[in-house]
């Protein structure tokens, strides 16, 4: 299996499957392409159909797009297990999911993940609005989940790898969050998986202009 | 099972789960809402966190967006069979719905859904390669599925629901596709399914003037 991503640095949408193969030990191959450079549409031509990260190659199975590369690993390799078992949490998971997927616009382009960098940042009403609506899911599932295991449902899913990007984001522009929001963010940041993504990404020195945001501090 | 909703003449987010519904046989309450109304915000303020539409309520199993209720109806009424069967082409179609879900803003922004009116308009750059690349998997899908069912997989799927709403946009703004694709955009269009949502949004008298774009014709 060979997942096919972007910078460590600033790849959101790819940072979603990989921390999820990552965290549930399947093996994998990855493939760095550096975004914004003439050998990523080159290598990517072949490969998938949008001429985007990520993508995965399974045997003669090709899956772009981060949510529906999760769903496929977890119908193919994990027997469904990352999604929770309840039918009611399931549900409220594929909605948060699925909410993040299409979701958070203005935070999403005011706020570019660009890990190695710690930034301020005057965000937008809007941006601001996501940001709230953010901070609510953490601390609904940090309440209903308390000391269950850490995770937005208690155990590791879908959700979680969903919602890793935007961690990061809270970390670059020194967001923080009401105790029971920021519980969540400390145990995502705790991940030895994530941390792992990190260190990659502290080493890499491309610079994509348009995901630096935010002044110095 | 209760279906919250918005207006059928603009709602392009309630569409997807309704025509998966509608088209399959599962018989729903609907809720119709009108958006962009102090009524609407009430109304959904104790059923879903995100106060938007589409929003499925199943006993004490809430759904909110629309890929999830999607997803969870393929799951508790269809036994999977709103995916196709071969890991291949569910894995294809699960990567259009992704894809469609978290893409085209910049179609999505300036053609808005308005079923009843008739417009002419000028695109952006970045609208039209969204505009191609629609084309391109109508077309693609049209040739990989020739004569099996009309459907971008052959059979009707989640894909076919999530992509509902660009064929509509489609109409209103009076753009047309080469041939191969033009075939799947009529055979949505002769979907009576379809038709009746259409019929319902022609009834409709409310305007919502953020979603009235181009120039009447
Ligand atoms: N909805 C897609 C979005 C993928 C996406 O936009 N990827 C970016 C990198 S994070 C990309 O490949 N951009 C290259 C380009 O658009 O030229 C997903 O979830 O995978
Ligand atoms: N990602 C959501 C988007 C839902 C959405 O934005 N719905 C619109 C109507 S089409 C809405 O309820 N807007 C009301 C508002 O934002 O105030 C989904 O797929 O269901």
């Amino acid at each position: 299996m060979k997942l096919y991503i972007g910078n460590k640095n600033y790849s959101t949408w790819s940072l979603r499957p990989w921390i999820l193969l990552a965290k549930l030990n399947i093996s994998f191959d990855e493939v760095q392409l550096s975004l914004d450079t003439p050998q990523f549409y080159t290598a990517l031509a072949s490969v998938t159909p949008t001429q985007k990260v990520p993508c995965l190659i399974d045997g003669d199975i090709t899956v772009w797009d981060s949510l529906a590369i999760c769903e496929y690993i977890n119908d193919t390799y994990l027997s469904g297990k990352a999604w929770p078992a309840d039918p009611q949490d399931k549900a409220n998971a594929r909605s948060l999911a699925a909410e993040m997927h299409s979701g958070f616009p203005a935070l999403r382009s005011e706020a570019p993940m660009n890990i190695r960098a710690t930034r301020s940042l005057t965000l937008s009403e809007a941006a601001q609005q996501d940001l709230k609506r953010i901070e609510a899911i953490f601390a609904e599932q940090m309440t209903r989940f308390a000391d269950q295991g850490g995770w937005l449902f208690g155990q590791y899913s879908i959700a979680d790898a969903m919602f890793a990007p935007v961690v990061m984001r809270l970390k670059t522009y020194q967001l923080s969050f009401g105790e029971m929001a920021q519980q969540y963010v400390n145990h995502v940041l705790s991940c030895p998986a994530l941390q792992q993504w990190i260190d990659a990404a502290l080493e890499e020195t491309e610079i994509v202009a348009a995901d630096e945001a935010g002044e110095p501090c």
